[in-house]
């Protein structure tokens, strides 16, 4: 018998989490089974279109630099482009701000690399984004929680939190992956200035800023932050590092997202980024570039943003027709989840085989608390199903917790 | 004043080395300068009709499918091909033992992710690739190095190393990166039968195994390895991890490359690969599986080597006809580079800057050597620059040359 290389070469294991969840997400694909579990966009909304004519462009242009190496920092129109859109935010910046990462995947597992030693402790939202507890564990990170309520993390309770030394600050501030909660103005400025005063950075992850269904646009924290420095230096020198990508707007395929950051930060970024994969598909950049950097842009996410509202209508709709007391669920404002709490005793992770069988399919939201918890919890995706598949899924699960209650 | 990031948080250095290279790089793209420094492939070799015509059906065709999220695998028809291509050199795999990664730099830092620990040792030659060096760094490697000859890695001086213990050994068998040599068929079955003796693993890096411009095909040492093993169980169980890429037969702007590897090592770089960037580009490999799955590739490789090969004859006709007596140089079957020796007193990373005024540009040697020396040796790229311009740089380098003799 061949031994395993696991065995005769000892692998490494502590570096490396496999999400339990991702394993699971592959029962969900199974036919006629109703999937709330992923966190896909809806490929309808994708404008393919606009890629073909995108990709013509490119080759026919530019095909010879489109398709060779370029540099670890991105494609400098794309940088431009992104420096640009922040300042309609409110924050000046310049391309030297920005680093193009082949998801937000790898700027959080870049952020890792240049900021985690084994030990440090790192402030998480409880629940928080399984991508990043992914990333950071392979930096031997020891997480710090904090609770939220129905306007985000509670600020309330940072200061006990920050006495601990913390590394930085992670927050998903819009429409929160798992939670859809939303961190109010409010509180995102007592982050801020709570944060200044104890001299911890913060990360802030956005992918969904721009898919608002309802309600006041809330300033980023990086703008709230911005606001509050004395301009002694005409650059870019707050303290939050925001991060951003083209997944949820253009398409995930793609693998673009961004970071902004000091140049000194981006500087560090880019030399972690050299040798993890060099940098970018050029191809993609140039692609994407050729794509956002157009008016019609503002149309398209309008379209994303009308095509999910409805589809979370529908959800909340479906969610008050069927499901028995003592479910409950938050109503987000806009991105891409709901977050579903049933009765204390119940355990999701049991209810999810019973479910898939049910033919409907959600994600258990213990895995997303670092420190437990959350076992009576799930995450429900309403962007990528068809409004009347979200009806008879929303219906299904309902029926399977009935039979829990 | 403000304080720099860097002092204010503390961020991690140990893990990260920024490569000198690509900083001097950076002014090899002056004007006028004809650069030997880089390690790209010839733009006029691109497909960019082919994939202009595979943009569109992909788009057409699976539009939906191709920009949304994949799986850390891959797209599993380009992973069965590129099993398929692997059975013609004759080594049984499936799907199953092949990873996509974004480019092989990606290839390397998972592998360090996987196998090293602060400290472990890993032998490579020396001179070997810098992006290997890089990859390592982060992960407190501890280098052993092994010299070479006109026949590759000195294997006569291989036992003394393993008896050091090493974690693995890595090794570029074809027109090694940077000096364009080749190991042996023989060296390559002492390599083999040693590190299967010691039992340590190999990984073999063949990003130019397809560009061999004369001579007979050498067997792949994953092939020989496989070779020895009693076929005890019918899956591909070697001791050899191989990684090649699409950069150099299609274009580098992809992003695209591949492992072979027993398949519960595929498992564990899967995991890795998922905290790092979840995926590579959905988009780019169905471009790359349209381009490359077809009998029109076999005539596109014979196009890149006829272009190629003509740039490695003309640099040794222009290195014989300008070069000072006492400067040496390799005479690469294959792949994109060279390697000059200048005497002993020479230093070549002194050199660069009168090589850079008088409009040309090399990378020095010293740098490919982790443990130091080789400073008065330099790499030069053939495949990136036109037959005229060729003769041109190396004219203009012998004279800087003979400057310093």
């Amino acid at each position: 018998m061949h031994t395993l290389w696991d065995e005769r070469y000892a692998l490494r294991t502590d570096n490396i989490s496999s999400s339990a969840i991702r394993e699971l997400l592959k029962l969900t694909s199974l036919p006629d089974v109703i999937s709330f579990a992923g966190g896909l966009p809806a490929p309808e909304v994708f404008p393919i279109e606009k890629f073909k004519e995108a990709a013509d462009v490119v080759l026919t242009e530019m095909g010879e630099s489109a398709l060779q190496y370029g540099t670890t920092e991105g494609y400098t129109p794309l940088r431009e482009m992104i420096a640009r859109n922040a300042a309609k935010y409110g924050i000046q910046i310049s391309s030297d701000n920005v680093l193009i990462t082949s998801g937000s995947q790898q700027a959080l597992d870049l952020l890792g690399r240049i900021f985690i030693n084994r030990g440090d402790r790192v402030l998480v939202e409880s629940p928080t984004y399984l991508g990043a507890i992914q990333a950071w564990n392979a930096y031997g990170v020891k997480y710090v929680t904090i609770p939220f309520d129905d306007d985000g993390m509670r600020t309330d309770l940072l200061e006990s939190r920050l006495r601990m030394g913390l590394k930085f600050i992670y927050v998903l501030p819009n429409f929160q992956n798992p939670t859809g909660v939303t961190l109010s103005r409010e509180r995102r400025k007592q982050l801020v200035d709570m944060a200044d005063a104890y001299g911890v950075p913060i990360v802030e992850d956005d992918p969904y800023g721009q898919l608002r269904y309802e309600g006041e646009h809330i300033p980023p924290v990086v703008v709230l932050d911005d606001e509050m420095r004395a301009k002694e230096v005409p650059v870019y020198s707050g303290n939050v590092i925001y991060t951003s990508t083209f997944s949820k707007i253009l398409a995930p395929g793609l693998r673009l997202a961004w970071v902004v950051a000091p140049s000194e930060v981006i500087k560090k970024l880019v030399q972690a980024k050299q040798g993890c994969d060099l940098h970018t598909s050029t191809f993609t950049q140039y692609l994407a570039y050729q794509v956002a950097n157009n008016p019609w842009m503002k149309t398209h996410i309008c379209t994303i943003r009308k095509t999910y509202k409805e589809r979370r209508d529908v959800m909340i709709k479906a969610l008050e027709k069927y499901m028995p007391e003592g479910v409950n669920w938050t109503e987000p404002k806009g991105g891409l989840f709901l977050w579903v709490t049933l009765p204390k005793n119940l355990n999701t992770g049991d209810i999810f085989e019973a479910a898939v069988a049910a033919r409907v399919a959600f994600v258990p939201g213990g895995p997303f608390h670092p420190q437990g918890g959350g076992e009576n919890t799930m995450r429900l995706n309403f962007s990528n199903s068809k409004p009347e598949l979200i009806m008879e899924g929303i219906k299904r699960l309902a029926d399977v917790l009935k039979d829990h209650l």
